[in-house]
């Protein structure tokens, strides 16, 4: 199963791959014109910029029934935030359904984007979602809340990711922290994972028609940034772009001839096939099977709220 | 002729590889001890962080006489200025010394440091000193500035480069800017080049104990970011990393054997060696030969000035 999704212009809405939501529109609709080059130039001080968001996840394989183990959510709250989580599927060795933290974890960040402590900080955000979070369990988080004068903050722990284009090319990427391979920083139940205190908070000044592209890591192990730059260059709209990239990402997952970014990636670490495989020419290739969200969100201009 | 560079405790001071100074230090000495994992946790107003910092130049091989084309500053005030700039070899073709652009435009730059207009913002920065070079050229260029409070803003145009490193893994990378591929963007004395309006504007909060690495596309287009964490793992000092750094990108930019980012990236791009070379089983390899410009900042404890 898969769905798109993308909001309306009124509240926070959670998303898992086992909610439906019908349409995609903006957050809010563009009503000023804004020189893009030159955000501090704001039309009055209700003018400003905010993200048309749309949104894909494909579920693991595996995992369809259930819905996977991604979550995400996108509020309209100022420029507009959106935020995934990716729940470690480690967890159900130990009979735990590793999608109960993620899910759980989003649908509290949705519900605390105004509050007054969290104060429109993302790493803030983290810390009292994180807190609020009572189900077993452990994720990677990545949250970015944009500010009507065109700032995108971001925190993000683990491997989720955000990239930024601007005019075709990408000048903005989040880096994934691990304790090794395959085993990102996470948010965790146990006392062992990390906290709000081991993001990496990270701040860009955005353009409007800049896009951002925010994924967990089953989008950018399976597609090359210089396939996402293409990808988002030939749809005519960000609910497109999303499904267009979710089903690259969901393609190549399968493929085990495609030379992913998760396959390089493991050669580079000393994994590959065995010596007499090698011998023969052959080499460690495959996308990485896994829940895949995509959010991709387009900077416009707006009247605040 | 290579130069090994750093602070005293004192003013602003700009370099190119003609110029020597004698000595390595931290820009303030740290005085107090704040918790890493939590900057907002300042002891008291007077405290915070600053950056430690250690640099190397080392010119293309055929530019040493005239110490190359790359100049950088470094700045005590508040948490740390650091900023490169590297001069557009292209000039030379029109008779133009592609040094004074590159020179000239951080000269002013840190003449500018504390200028009120400029209010400490890394664009503005740009802005003021683009404005007030005279010289006929183009650079590229990126700086950073560090608030006590440890954010850490950064404007960047073209394709020079920030990594800041955190617990031996790189958690912020820079992205380049450019028109085409060997072609960044670039401030100019003419009106076809890129402004501080086309700058990459951004911030980080880094946490005492990172390293934040800024080079010249000599050091990115030579260095792996595995060898850079691996380099500066390995040195006991700054200006001991700033310099096996340079070093290292030196030896692999005249290595026509070794597979260098840049050869990876040229070859992803469709640049290769003839088809007959290509059925003998070779490819396009080989470093490229470079001005090398690398700043260490290692964030600390200080009082403030």
């Amino acid at each position: 199963m898969a769905i798109t999704a993308a909001l309306r212009p009124i509240s926070t809405v959670v998303y898992s791959a086992n909610r439906l939501t019908p349409s995609i529109s903006s957050i809010h609709k563009p009503k000023t014109l804004l020189c893009s080059a030159s955000l501090s130039n704001l039309v009055g001080s209700e003018a400003g910029v905010c993200l048309s968001v749309g949104t894909h996840l494909i579920p693991h394989p595996d995992k369809v029934e259930k819905g996977g183990e991604d979550a995400f959510f996108v509020s309209n709250h100022r420029g507009g935030v959106i935020a995934v989580a990716d729940g470690v599927s480690g967890w159900a060795e130990k009979d735990v359904n590793p999608a109960l933290f993620s899910r759980e974890l989003m649908a509290h960040a949705s519900s605390l984007v105004e509050d007054e402590e969290v104060n429109y900080e993302p790493r803030s955000l983290i810390r009292k979602a994180h807190a609020a979070t009572t189900s077993i369990g452990s994720a990677t988080t990545v949250v970015a809340m944009l500010e009507r004068n065109g700032i995108l903050k971001m925190a993000n722990v683990g491997d989720c990711g955000v990239r930024i284009i601007r005019r075709g090319q990408i000048v903005f990427s989040t880096s994934p922290q691990e304790h090794y391979f395959d085993c990102p920083y996470q948010l965790s139940s146990e006392a062992v994972g990390q906290t709000f205190l081991d993001a990496t908070v990270m701040t860009v000044e955005l353009m409007e028609e800049d896009t951002v592209v925010m994924g967990s890591d089953g989008l950018f192990d399976n597609v090359y940034d210089t396939e996402i730059l293409a990808v988002v260059d030939s749809c005519d709209s960000v609910a497109d772009a999303a499904k267009a990239l979710a089903n690259l990402a969901h393609s190549h997952s399968k493929d085990s001839s495609f030379d992913s970014p998760y396959s390089q990636e493991a050669r580079a670490r000393g994994f590959d096939v065995p010596w007499w495989k090698k011998i023969m020419g052959m080499k460690l290739t495959g996308g990485k099977l896994d829940d895949i969200t995509v959010i991709i969100g387009q900077v416009e201009s707006s009247l605040s709220s």
